[in-house]
Order: structure tokens, then sequence, then C-alpha cells
């Protein structure tokens, strides 16, 4: 059994924190938040213990691995603290907003051999790791081309735009990581266009976007596309399509059931899609916190890296670059 | 060319015109319907002679074929007068409201070695045709069940149902001969149930129905299911499934585009189906116009017969005595 | 917090047993079988007290409610005796493969008041229930037709045809209570008809059927039609339509994931459907679980009746007895 | 009657010449092509005259109007002759590969008040066209963005390539007028990259590329994705989408039938794509003459212009600029 601490009581805090006392081979050992009305009705009811030291959660000595789902700024701190104590980590993203700070976290977790893995929870969703198995049994040859289309219900509120750190590293970031799973390649230029049509006044304030498009290619020539949009009034929308050289994949949205709708107006009208990440992922969180605990219990190599969220990151800044500058950004 | 006269300019003889016209085999020498105001414009449209008297078309000499669309109590007479002489027919079905002169015009027809086509359209529909090769290539194993439904956009006038023959005769015999051809066997035992739902008043006057359910079964055990219903508001709903061995068929109905829209309350939402007939088997009419002067022109056997004709009305019967007497009637 | 026993530890006792646990407003307390190797390790896992005697389970004071997922000719002798405690119960169906046992059983639990909810899961679907949900809201108008596809993966072993009652009482049992559940009114004449071409030798062995076809409808004139087929290579197809005077209803299957495959021989092809009932039917059994639990907290009316199963396997004999006399079947 | 004389006898003159035999308000007069074994078949076939100077079929007194499918270095010649003489003209694209003769014959078409319809035949395909009609009658609100997703079904053969001028000037122009009308405001800024992954060394040899991605963005911040690959193996993949204020817009590809597979491998597979332009655009093409013959007939303005034509072609020019020299490119 595999003892794990979950850091932060918050919204993603709650939803690791049911996925590891429901997994087999983990146990929940304590759940840690400054916020003690955060922590402690969490706590309890996966009995748990409640503490609101993060740190102190760490260096216990039934705790094997942590999980980190706190706030950005405090990220690196409670990864390295887990790391140097040869704690494993499952780590939100991203590790830092700041370019340099998140690589070079990662390249001391690299040097210290520490187990890290970043929580890139679209890659664990039943349905995008079926399009990867199937990519890699050969089902659409060669890729050639990804398109990704990702979009928001609705505007986040003022407040997360402010601290967010921008579309690209809040919202993008997550296709981009997609992008390059699926491309299987390491993109080496990217140029993107974004603009302000959902809310203009509210995102010139912080001088970011609400809705941007990106381009990526590989050395190799393989493409992949992005497109971003903080609202679609249908629901969260999530969709990837992957080119083949014999094949093409793509999948359907989900929905709170499959019921169709016929009438004098419309035929086989779909329900809304799910409205956001906590619905729409709810699979893929279980699937991660399965894929953490089975390779820390089984010592196989942690699907994901921190590496992993440095890319990311470094394709984020270079697509927010390319918007700044009108240069496609080579890498 | 394959000399034609259309016997009847109604809606469905301007189908059949306009296919003849256009068949590169064929040559419209004739369009006979005795109201002048309907046989001339269609003939002049397509640079045919219009006759009020079918029977002088159909004894000319260029005529080789003849296409019936005139009201079902004309199509004997003008069916055998073409068989005495030779030509071919394509005949609009029923052959006849009556069981037994059906029957016994069928028997004529072998007799005299007619060659006669029953106009079962749906058999030509590609969609359809599809299906029916995909079970002869093998690609579902040996058929078990089929289903099929077929609705109406809207109850007909009263004037139609009137002299119809009844539900049964008139719309559920598409269906049954449809049923025949994708069992590959005779059915042997039928089982109905109608309702009077859409318009009690109207269809009661008549002592007919507007919904109705089937259950046929073949020597072998293998079944097919009817359903209808006179009005399905959004639009001619006509689906066909088939359950095989090692897989299964089905379709998609037709709409005008295949525009899909998403709002805050719907997804996907397609449109309406294709009203009726006219626009759902468009292609269907001209593939069936082109199977029967293909027939013609190579000398192969023609791909319906008057006893198709028979057969599907005897299923209509027997579905209707059952109905009547709460029986399962046996053939 | 609803004190609940599971009566029986085979497949669905796991299921049930999961959802009791997994459900804040009850308490498993305990979960007996006769047989110590199944009961014990699934109490063990969920902390509850392994029992081996069921009688003894239903007693305890903390027993509020109990789960009785027991073989079949236990289930009448469990369920009164849980009555005559004033426990609650839920109650896998059928009451009893027994007509009138089941009848004299439900007529018993309502002249004592009892409690007791029949486990048509299916009603539970997330769905299932939005479709009845929009009928109730009036999306659709007055229903009309109910057309139920209903296909299991794969014949049963052959000690399961043996003993299951029959296909009319095992597995059409379902689809009868869904088309009476949908159709909103009882239906009043039932025609069938079975056949045996999926495994002849065996099926016709215990005078059973493999394939069937049924048709109620109800004294307004209401139709339904159920096919069944002991076999559907492509997966448990559980298949709903609704008909209604200004609208339909239907929905899509359920598979693994979403994921849809094109190559040059085929475009969208999507994954087989998921197996069978467990994993179809997965959220059903929870939300059924919900529905006894939350009806019991709050002192509401239970979803479902005895009265449900033993109409619904009065149906099931009509259906059997049409296919037996050839004789529509008035109720 | 609008008399029309069709220059150029190859693939996309038969479609033309009839379209224009089909319509009731015109007639086909001549179909000029300097290979008479080309025009005189298909002259012969539509009952008009076969001639072998195309400028000689311009100047006729009975040709109202003329169709221009003649190879690509004759379309300004044949153009501005018939725009001299007063002839209304539609000209398929582009009217040249040079974008300063282009735009110089476009000044020219203007200056002279020439009727010129250029034959972007996407948007008069019903599906598109329904797509356009649906913006415009408010369904998603102001449109935010486009995504366009064209692929052939295969590389052309080595002299297409050779004299094409290009994967953007010959391909991607076409979903680039397609971004101008369905966005319904001009981009300003366009990034792209291209590469050649389908078949390297044909393409490399004349400096072209075989798969590309492009990004439009207009003044007011809507922006339009393009992916082109020459090869997509299940067919000529055409599909766009439409995201708006309160709703988004898409579509199905068109296959042969609408039939659906299921076997234990996979479900509801449907056919491979209609693989090429004719086939794909069999009814826009249809829908295209009859907008050009209605507008000529009543006397209303042509859909399209030649401007139409020079601003895709800047586009394509700013698309290739952009992949050269890694600049996003302003217009």
């Amino acid at each position: 059994m595999i003892g794990i601490a979950v850091l932060g009581a918050g919204r993603i805090g709650k939803i690791h924190a049911g996925n590891v006392a429901a997994n087999p081979r983990a146990r929940l050992i304590a759940v840690a938040d400054p916020f003690a009305e955060a922590c402690e009705p969490l706590a309890a009811k996966h009995g748990a213990e409640a503490m609101t030291d993060p740190m102190a959660a760490i260096v216990r000595d039934d705790v094997d691995a942590v999980v980190i789902g706190t706030p950005t700024d405090t990220h690196i701190g409670l990864l390295m603290k887990a790391v140097e104590l040869g704690k494993a980590v499952l780590c939100e993203k991203p590790i830092d907003l700041d370019m340099g700070k998140s690589a070079e976290a990662a390249a001391q977790v690299e040097k210290l051999n520490g187990r890290v893995m970043l929580a890139f929870n679209r890659r664990f969703d039943p349905t995008f790791a079926e399009v990867r198995r199937a990519i890699d049994a050969g089902q659409i040859g060669a890729v050639r081309q990804v398109v990704i289309s990702s979009r928001d219900p609705g505007m986040p509120p003022e407040g997360y735009v402010k601290s967010s750190g921008g579309l690209f590293r809040d919202m993008t970031i997550h296709d981009l990581d997609m992008a390059r799973w699926l491309l299987g390649e390491e993109p080496v230029t990217v140029t993107a266009m974004a603009s302000r049509i959902v809310d203009e006044a509210m995102v010139e304030k912080y001088d970011d976007y609400d809705t941007a498009m990106v381009i990526l290619q590989t050395a190799s020539g393989k493409q992949a596309h992005i497109n971003n949009c903080r609202e679609a009034v249908y629901g969260y929308d999530q969709r990837i399509e992957v080119l083949g050289e014999t094949g093409m994949l793509t999948h359907d949205n989900l929905r709170p059931t499959t019921m169709r709708l016929t009438t004098a107006e419309m035929t086989d009208a779909q329900q809304p899609l799910l409205n956001f990440f906590l619905e729409r992922y709810t699979a893929a969180y279980r699937a991660e916190m399965d894929a953490f605990v089975t390779a820390l219990a089984d010592g196989t190599a942690l699907p994901t890296t921190a590496q992993d969220g440095v890319q990311a990151l470094r394709l984020a800044e270079a697509a927010l670059q390319s918007v700044r500058t009108g240069q496609t950004v080579s890498l």
C-alpha cells in the first residue's frame, strides 16, 4: 500500500483525495491545507488526518508520496521538499508560471532522480488514451496532422484571469501537452494568433487574450493545430483528431446522457456537453491516480515527468511570443 | 434504345417520365393520360407525344415497354393488354387492391411469359440496395431479425384514405416487400396489431387504422418487425435494421443537408428528415428505371415480378386478418 | 443512516454491496450468503459483517433494509420475512418464476403495507431515466409507439438456460417492464413469436427460445414492440425509441470510449458495445440504490413495487402463451 | 433563355455543359475546345454546336454568357474578350496563377462593369450554403472561429503538381475563399506552415508542399484555421466548423450511402467518403450554374466576383510567403 498525502483541499484536491481513497493499492494518510475548514471535512470523509502544514505532511514516515494541488506559486517549494526526502510526487501543472524556475526545478528533480509525475490529466482520459493506443498499435500509420479544439464553457472570473498566467500558460498548455503526446515528436516551430472577442475589456486589462489559434510543426514535418476560446455556450468542448498515413482517429464529446431528441424542428439533437473539466475528466482523474499508484507500487516509470511540464510551458511561451512579435518561433 | 410510354401523368408519372428521358438507353415515346392538361405539358417538356388514351399508347409499334402510373383500378387492364402485346411493363404497386384479381393477373402474366416488374421503389434506394448487397456479400452472416420503421410525415387527406385500400394494403405493403427481400425467405406466420391514435374519427369512418405493428416469421425462424404510423412530425421516417449471425446493418435517414446545429440548449441537432417519398426516394426512382431499362436492353431477368406484388399483398391481407381476428395467421 | 444488509454475495450482490457502501446516507451492516467464501471477502472489503445465514441478517436490529440478490427460489421467503419484520426490501427480479406465487406474495406485501422495491435497474439508467423525464416534460407529446431492441452479447451457459425460466421470464421481462414504464399505460393485448436460430439444439432441450419478437397494445391504442436475441456479436445491445405526437426520443448505445476509427475501408467506426449488463448498467445500479436509500431516508414512495414485478411477469407469461397458441392474448 | 457557350470540354467542362443543358432557363449553344475529339461528343450529347475556337464561340450573337473551363493560362484572354463584348462569364478559378495579372484583370473587369462570377463551387454546396444561411439567420450569433479541414484523397500526378501553381494556389485557395466567406470579414493577418510528408521527393522537386496549416485573423479578431493534406486514404475530406457567440455549426462528410456496418470488431462503421470533388460537389456545381443563370435571367448581382478570386489568391500568396519567411504576413 502506498501511503499518500494530498496537499491542497480545494476543488482538485477533493478529486485527488477521493481517488486515492478509492484506489485499492493506496492509502490516504493525510490531507493538508492551511485552511482547516477545507482540509478537515475532506480528511474526515476519507478517514485520513487533517493537517494545516503541508510540509509536515510531506515529512511523515507513513507518507510515501504526495499529491500537490496547492496554489501554483507553492508548487516548487513542496515539490523539491518531497523530492529531497525521496517521496514520489504527483504535481498539478504548471510547475511554475515562470519558465526559468520551472526548468531549474525540473533539472534539479532529474539530478536527484526524483520521481515526479506532472498531472496532465487528459492523457489519462479513456478516449484520449485509446487514441494514443490506437496510434501505437499502428491503426492509422505514421501521424501527419493533429487538430485540437479546446474551448471552455465560459469566461473565468476576473480574479482567475488575473492570476492565471494568461491564456497560453493556463489553458493552451494542456493542448500543447496533448499535441506533443499525439505527435510523438517534439515541435520545433510555433506560430500563433490571439484575440479578444469574448470579453475584450476584461482580458485587455491583464494583457491577456480569450481566443487563440496555434500551429506547431516538428522537424520531420508533422503538424498540430490548436484552437482555443474561453467561451463555448454549448459546454466544455474537448476534441482531438489525428490524421495518419493510413487513417484518422476522432471521437465524440461527452454529454450527461446519450439521449437524442427529434421534433418537427430538428432531429437527433443531443444534450449540451458536460459543463467543465471536473465532470468531463472524472474518469481521467481516476485513471491518472491509478497510473501514479501503479507505477509506484510496481516500481515502473511514471507516465509523465517534470520535463513534460517544462516543455509544455516552453511551447506556451513560444506561442505567446509569436503572437506578440508576428514571428514564427523556432525552438 | 428502348421505346417507352408512360401511362399516367400524375405525381409518379412525372417522376418516371423524367427518369426515362434522362436514361441513355431509353427513349420517352409518349405520355398518356385521359387528362390532356396533365399529359401535354409533361410530354412537351421531354419531347414526347401526348396521348389521352393509354391503350393507344401501348399498341404503338415504337413502344417497347410501358410504365403504369395510373389509378390502381386501371392497373390490371393496362398491364394485361401490354403483356398480351409482348410489351414489357413497369407497374406501380399494387397490381390491384383485390387479392384474388391480383393473383389471377400475376398467374396470367406468368403463363404468357410476360415481362412485368412491380415498382417496389425502395429496393432500388442506394442505401437499401447497399444493405442487401452487404448481406449477399456475407458481411453479417445469416440474417436473424429485421426491424423496419416506416412512418409517414402526416395523415393523408380523407379522400386518399377512402380509396387507399387501408393502411396495410397502402402503406405497410412496402415494408412487407422490404421484409421479404431482406429476410431472403418467405414469411409463414404473421401477427399484427393496429390502432387509431392519430386521427381516430377519420380512420374509423373507413374502418381503417393509422398506427400498426406487425411481426413476421419464416419457416427457419427468421423474424421481421414492422412499425407504421401515419404521422411523424419530423418527416418521412424510413429505417431498416438487419441483425445477422456475425453483425448488424443499419443506416441513417436522409435530410436536406448534413448540417448540425449546436447551441446552449442542444448539440449536433440535425435538420428534419426529407418530407416524403418523392424527395426521399428520388435516387431510388431513378435507379429503378435504370434497372428496368438495363434488364430490357440486356435481356436479363427483371429484378422484381408480378408475384412479388401478390406476395406482399398476401402478407398485408394476413396482417389485417390478424388484427381483426386476434390470431396469428399462417400462410 | 439506513442500515442495510445485502443478501447474496454473487455477481449482483457485489454490485449492490459496493453501492450501499458508497452511498452517503446508507451503511452496509452485513453481507449474508451461505457460502462463507463469497460473503467474507466482500464484507471485509466494505467493513461489514459476514454472515452465512441471510435470515439472521434480516432480524438484526441495526438492519433497516435488505437487498435480496440470492437465487430466485429463495426470494419470496426472504422477502416476506423482511416485510413481516417491517424491514424495507430491494429485491432482484423476478419475485418468483411462478406467476401464482409472485402474485400472492405481492398481494401479501400490499396487505402488510410492506415497503418493497423490485430491482428493475434499467429504469434508473441515466439515459433511460432522461427519456422518461423528457416524456413527462412533454417534449414529444403523447406517446404513440415504443420500440425496444434488447439483445444479449451471447448465449448463456446451458446451466443458466435450464434454470432461467425461459427467454420471456428471464430476458424479455426487463423489456416488458420498460415498455410498461414508457407507455405509461397498462398493455391489454400481447402477441409474440419466438424461434431457435442461435443454438437450436440447446434451447430446444429446455423447450426454450433464443430469439423473439413481441407486440403490446394498450386500451387507448398505444403500441410497443420488443425484439430479443440471445446473441449479438457486437455487444450488449440495449435501445429504446419512443415516438410521440410531437417528436421522438432515441439514444445511443454505450461503448468503452467514444473513439472513432477511419481508414481506407470504413469511416467513423466505433468500438463494440459494452459487453454486458454489469458494465452497461453500472450507473443504473448505483442510481437504483440511491433511489432506494433516498426514498427510505426521506420517507417517500419507493419508485417501483412488487406489483411491477408481477405485472411484468404476467406480460411475459402472456407472450409465451401467444407463441404457444398462435393467439393474441388479452389481459 | 440565356444562351451559353461552354469553353473547355475537359472534366469540368463536361459538368458545366450538363448543368447548362439541364437548366430550364438556359440553353447550351456551343461547346468549344481546340480538341475536336473532346468537344464534339459533348456538344452532340446535349444538342449543341461543337467549335474548336473558343474565341469564335464568345462572339456568337446567340451566346449571352460563357463558362470558362479551359487551362488556367487561357483564362484572362477569354475572360477579357467576353467582358469586352458584354458577355457574362462564369470563370473557373484561378483567374491566373500570377497575382499581378489576376489583380489587373479584375480591375479591368470592374472598370468595364463586366459581369464575371468566379467559380468558387463550394459556396453553392447545399450544406455549406445552409451553414452560411444559418449564420445570416443569427443561429449562432457573431462568428468567432472557423475551422476548415480540407484533404484530397491522394497525391495528384506529377504533371499536375508541376503546373498547379503549388499547394496554396491550387488547393488551399478554395479553403481561403471559404474562410473569407464564413468569417464575413477580410482577414488581415496570415501565418502558415507547410511540409512534405506524403511524397517528399516529388513535391520537393517543384519546391512545393503536400501538407499545410494556415491561420487567418480579421481586424476585429475573428480567426480561421485551415488544414490541408494531399492524401487522406478515407476519401475527399471536406469539413467546416463555425464557432459563434451563441452556438456552433458543423456537418458530416458525404458518403455513397448512409449504411452503417456493425460487427464483433466495430460498430456503426460508415463507408469511405465520396472520393473526390466531382462526386462530392455534384450538387454544388449544379447549384452554382443555377445561381449564375438565375442572376443573369433576373438581372441581379452575381454571387461571386473576379475580386473574390483576387482576394483568395492574395491570401494564398501570403500563406506561402509566411511559410518561406517565418513571418506572420499582414495584408
